[in-house]
């Protein structure tokens, strides 16, 4: 049986959480070179940290997902977990986001009090964010360059060394198409779901057209722009329904995502009332969201510095507001799956699944 | 095929909201009484309209999945479905807790330049917020009364006819609890889930007792203390494994669901790994979410009302902030839900399930 | 004394808010036209209407701050009142942002149940949404068309007059930029202000530079990067410190606050430290903040179609998703109040206020 | 001239942020002592971390808040920098509030994983927790006893120390209450505000009562109760008017801000339209959003811990959930300011100020 004086020696929350490391990092510059420390200064520090932290917890939940769907065996247990993790990154997004928020309680004229001491220390050295971005599945073409050099040039040898490996490490992107690749949905039974879907869309198209050309409540003009309307879907229905013209696509970099792996997103998106497909359907909604949410972050970003800076350069010697404003526009990753949405077509529409196929799709238990 | 003029006669934006009853509907009484309105009472009344908007649109909800759930089949394709309704809910209500902040805007001196109009109305003559009360199954002996008077009673007789039948309807606590004690996850095999818990609950305890008596690092109190929350813990797994005694708690009312149903959210809780398992889990975390936004709702709202208000009465008559916070501690429908958590054990001691068992539990497809 | 039959006669929540009206609003077009309604058709609509009620509160602010500041004596009550006002308008925006959210929890598929029932009708036939953007500012020659044809167009001729008067009446913008030229903070005394500020700006640059070129800390590309930067920053302040220049900027639309304005601004942000400006300053931050707030309601409203369409046309017929990401990034209208902060030097190169000014600047108690 | 060796010796992101220290302070137990890391512990740890960043920062805001109040001449601009520094902790505190948010998307089960590897650990053990709420002025004998012993006891005896010196030392409700008791505004001139304020409520009552009393409107119910309304307002008038009962009830605990500090932070609410209060009043409403957010904050992680836990006791002994509800009812540091509203009256009856004090309450350059 331990002393009194043991009071301190099991578990304390301080120790714990090693506040005696968190909570003396932050040395203020302005402190060390100035007799009185900028106020704010404290604020810019710990914003910055909380992201740090955050940044480590998402990578923590990206990285365990990539494992998980590396797997040999991705069971269902997989997926109902990876959907709780990443749902959880994005509720820490929306915290990363807010934040924002935070930081713009500092006027640009405070921030001018301590400015010229970070140079040329930059956002653009958070190295877990380059990480996110890479385990995530941003390619380096897509990537902007900065001051003329690659974003991995202000890392030393050894974080470059790294982020280039994660660049050939599998993505949660490449994870997620590699998964819907292998799915067994498509090959389940007799069914056809390309050659129905095909013939489901023309149908739909051919009535629609019909109901524009002799309704009596359109005048001429809006005759004419819901026929535009339906051709430009027709064309885009085109390309999926055609695998030629869709590696065509692929070669000029407009689409990435393979073509098996899109009619596998197709089919769950169509099909995601069977039970087997809700949490299927509701994964690739997670990765949606988290790729909203980071472009909302860049965009929040590229917002605030505008606020603090006008139009003066970044510390790190970047063109700050119109850098970020342009990776929000550029770095999105999983486009693809947001233009599932071009293909869906309404439930009255949708083929029907033969009863067997819906038996596989269902639970052992109901169909015994 | 129409002419020109038919261009408003289709749908337009403006009729199809109704947007002449919609923005029409704020008669300000200040107006009608005096020179000058109150800048104020505008955003009074039109937060109070969008919060009605809500309320019709968390009605819509919450009908819906109780009908789904008194139907005499319920698929899993229902389950998705509520899932996606109560998690709306959720998000509707987390809207109605921050425009509070929109109502905090208004200071107490603005509000004193129309509120002498308002009486003798009041919120508590929200005939639609009674009815989600109802719908969730707020039960009337839990009801605080209002000015001495039933809560029905400051509504027109067909309305308090209506909220009496309502209460007499199945609520969404009925319909949860019913599908609870309808599952037929416990019946599955000759799996006697109640038997292995027991069990697994009584060696827990046994070796976490040894672990702390044997303990050299702990201090006596610490020793104490634990072994006292270790009992604590033990009585209320008593009243669990004992089904006599959970009744006679149901009867002083501490408990409220059925003791089936009781053993059924168990089971999903600690199961919820297994894929069938999944979304029932989630369901049951979404009657946990309602429960605590409204909860926080109550808060925030009393909140605003003592500083708007202080001491003072409210408009209808009641003592205000008080009666609110009052509401907030007494009003939770879902407590036996949250009270799983307390028979919850650490994954390593749950009973493992039997093949057989694990098969019914998952999809049809992987096990043929 | 009224009998009891006065019950319901005097002033009821039901009746003070016409809910009988705004209830019963909603109506599902697709439960006129098919058997089963659509479920989330209600949504759609409630999001929609909750949405025009905050422009109504939105409008009802900018008006009332409008009419403020073209009042003969914009007095400081005035100041304070419309900060109050203003800072609600922000608030309510971030609702309307965090409402996109709610909107979102409806499926592209749940979407395409009910969508056919809604051509023509668009959200670009908000006739309050054009009202906001005209009150605020916005100028006609920066607004995109739409199919072609003017914003306008899609309104009734009455209403598409009112906007055209709207357009021609003094904007927040306006009334803004007139005040900022009226403030009487740059004529008091003999302070020359703008004189002062460009030997503070001269010195500034001129110790910096000789800093750069003398650090031996610095890498020659850090030491060329600074120099850079600086010649930037230089730049920018030669067109503030030179009327004639610009002047010329204004000219090519680059600018278009007047000078007059502009300079008054970089007083009030430079010199917000004093009693009487701290009012003014957090008067430019609202204006800021409101800029902000509706160019991330603009993204985020693109982001949400995107997900819902794909690259579908819009039900108005226009491009969705494209069409209005474009009025994000064009659709700015305080840009030269953020630009102000490009113009900011640090605290400690201010140029000091003579003694006489200072008390011009304060309080009257303090000073008698 | 550096050479490049020097790349890394300048400033760098990571040095200046400490993130060697910030990114290496995660150490799972659940790691050290099994095969396994629990996934959830990392979450578990960053979020307390994050907390302890959050809290370190409204330390230094509100020391410098509560040091600006101290010093021998609080001027107005010390007023505008404490309200951008209040807000600031505001903002963040909603930040604190939101982040449970994230804590809750780890189920019971998962940290049922690794709790056991806490004990006795608990956040009862955050030093800068109990510091926030020491700097703010909660009193000790207001405080709950944990475990039966006082607050402090689970600290080291320096930290004890600490935490007692804090309690003595100056805190935000003191510094407030001294500044309100020193403003000269009820001293200038010869207006005798009492006097007037305490006219006008006799007034204002008198006029109700009759009106109340001829009205042909109202039921005999809804009269009875609008008298005994105006009659429960008149007593709590009847306090603050006579300054014996007043400080009666500061005996007994009900009231704690001095009487003369009441009178001014009434007279600032009744005259916050006077330019010279604008920034006085916006400070008291500080206050009020500081006490409600950390009450809301305390409400939220009362019931996340119910969730988590159910009825288990904490790790630290306490009783968990039913501990932390009760502080937030109990724990309110600023209810005198948030009674202010209880003493209201409508604008049309606050007696208005002779001319010469409205001078002094304006600006200087305004009045010459």
């Amino acid at each position: 049986m331990a002393t009194n004086e043991g009071k301190y020696s099991t578990v304390h929350y301080r120790n714990y959480l090693k506040l005696d490391k968190i909570l003396s990092a932050q040395n203020l510059r302005s402190e060390v070179q100035e007799e009185n420390a900028a106020h704010d200064e404290m604020l810019f520090i710990i914003v910055h940290q909380t992201y740090e932290l955050w940044f480590k917890q998402i990578i923590h939940e990206l990285q365990s997902v990539v494992k998980l769907f590396t797997m040999e065996k991705v069971d269902e247990k997989t997926i109902g977990n990876s959907i709780i993790r990443l749902e959880r990154v994005v509720d820490i997004q929306k915290i990363l986001i807010d934040q924002i928020g935070i930081m713009e309680t500092m006027t640009p004229l405070d921030f001018l009090d301590f400015r010229k001491y970070l140079f040329p220390a930059s956002g653009f050295q958070s190295f877990q964010f380059r990480k996110i971005e890479n385990l995530l599945g941003l390619e380096t073409p897509q990537r902007m360059t900065y001051n003329g050099c690659p974003y991995s040039s202000v890392f030393s040898p050894e974080k470059e060394e790294e982020l280039m490996q994660l660049e050939k490490d599998t993505s949660l992107f490449e994870a997620m198409e590699g998964w819907l690749e292998r799915t067994p949905f498509l090959k389940l039974g007799s069914f056809n779901f390309l050659e129905e879907y095909k013939k489901a869309v023309g149908r739909m198209l051919d009535t629609e057209k019909k109901a524009i050309k002799s309704s009596e409540y359109l005048t001429e003009h809006e005759v004419e722009m819901r026929i535009k309307m339906l051709e430009g879907t027709d064309n885009y229905f085109g390309v999926v329904l055609d695998k030629e013209k869709y590696l065509k696509m692929q070669e000029t970099g407009e689409i990435r995502m393979s073509y098996e792996a899109t009619i596998s997103a197709l089919f769950i998106n169509l099909y995601r009332d069977e039970p087997i497909l809700h949490l299927p359907y509701k994964l690739l909604m997670c990765m949606i969201e988290i790729d909203d949410a980071l472009t909302t972050w860049r965009y929040r970003h590229a917002q605030m510095v505008l606020r603090m800076l006008g139009n003066k350069m970044g510390t790190g010697g970047s063109s700050g507001h119109t850098y970020l404003n342009a990776t929000a526009q550029k770095h999105m990753i999983f486009k693809d799956l947001h233009n599932i949405s071009t293909l869906l077509i309404p439930r009255s529409e949708i083929p029907k699944l033969p009863e067997s196929l819906e038996k596989q799709l269902s639970y052992y238990y109901t169909n015994q």
